[in-house]
């Protein structure tokens, strides 16, 4: 039998895409992960991702990974960065594309399918030694992710609609891991113009009714444009 | 002749690198391109770039390139982004891992060899239409350079040692293409803390001599850790 039916006249590298998926809980960002099924690192906690199609564009390939693998869907990746290395896998040289996204946690559900024996979300505290250089590549993405709030504010698609100042504090306090004076927080994050009060307050609390709030997209991608900093 | 020596069970893609070269002259940023003297797109100008090797990695494999083609040595090559669009090589299947720096033009003499037929600085203005998907490639890199200078202040590599507040004015105008009130920005630029007026002033200058400056680097390197915006 012959399976090597893939011939060139030099020789080509194989091509993966690899995904660290965040997931923003109450309190902290979990880190989505599978249990390898297959020989090398079998058994191994690894970022989802595996091999490009020919015929499909990397971006689709991190997305259909992503997919087959966890079962999540819909997800905005960005690519954050190619991994090179000769020696990077160990049984042939493999280039890894890798990609990141921040969700929800609670707004997806996850099942490990195909290569993943299974799937799981991992605190930072928990996070186990990882398959290939994938350790490498999930802090890469969370310098990436802290780095951004410094040219996108945080919360467009992890906070409701409406919502209050300290939920959205809170967020930015999970994400940068450490405590934000709320005074200079409300100070600065209304002064950007990109959080506007509505004539709404939060309904059925306990506590006394906060003041809802939200974005002014328009306003933000002007903003943007401008090369505005964003950082709180 | 058996020129497919390299058989494998699954098909794989090329992998190449490309690097947009910015130089600064005294006037604007120009843009290194290689004339291509092999097919396809013959004849026409493109980034300087090649083939991964798979002794390689996917960095040393962007300097070898370019200093092949270019003679362009001693640069220091950030990765940008990498392209993977199915269609984005006539010829097969190809993944391109682009790389991009910044230099002074009048520090590096360039001279065609290997694949480059001819090489060239060129202005934004005369900007050809370049080969592949290059002008696209060459717009992201200019774009992320421009966005660099908010979390890492211009002017380390690109200035003497010892320098004016109007020299290192003119290198953000050139990079920026604005112009800059020379009040907010030598205030600004002082606040930061990273630029240390010296006890010296310029030499031999027909205008008067204006107060040399310095960078402290220690300073800028607990800054820029600290996620510090150099925003001018």
């Amino acid at each position: 039998m012959d399976t090597m039916k893939y011939q060139y006249e030099y020789p080509r590298p194989s091509v993966t895409v690899d995904c660290v998926v965040f997931g923003l809980d109450d309190n902290e960002i979990k880190t989505l992960l599978i249990q390898r099924k297959l020989e090398p690192f079998k058994g191994e906690w690894a970022l989802p991702g595996g091999f490009v199609l020919m015929d499909e564009d990397i971006d689709a390939a991190a997305l259909r990974e992503l997919r087959e693998e966890t079962s999540l869907d819909k997800v905005y990746l960005e690519q954050l960065y190619t991994y090179g290395a000769v020696e990077r896998d160990p049984r042939y040289r493999v280039i890894s594309v890798a990609y990141y996204a921040l969700v929800k946690l609670s707004n997806h559900k996850v099942k490990a399918a195909t290569d993943a024996e299974n799937v799981g979300w991992f605190s930072a505290s928990d996070m186990p030694k990882l398959a290939f250089d994938h350790n490498i590549i999930y802090e890469a993405a969370l310098d990436r992710l802290r780095a951004k709030v410094r040219y996108e504010p945080i919360g467009f698609e992890l906070l409701p609609k409406k919502f209050t100042l300290s939920e959205l504090q809170k967020l930015y306090e999970i994400i940068l891991e450490k405590t934000i004076d709320k005074r200079n927080f409300r100070k600065k994050i209304l002064s950007m113009g990109i959080v506007l009060e509505t004539d709404e307050i939060q309904q059925d609390v306990a506590h006394r009714a906060a003041r809802l709030y939200q974005f002014d997209e328009k306003k933000y991608l002007n903003l943007k444009k401008q090369g505005f900093n964003f950082e709180i």
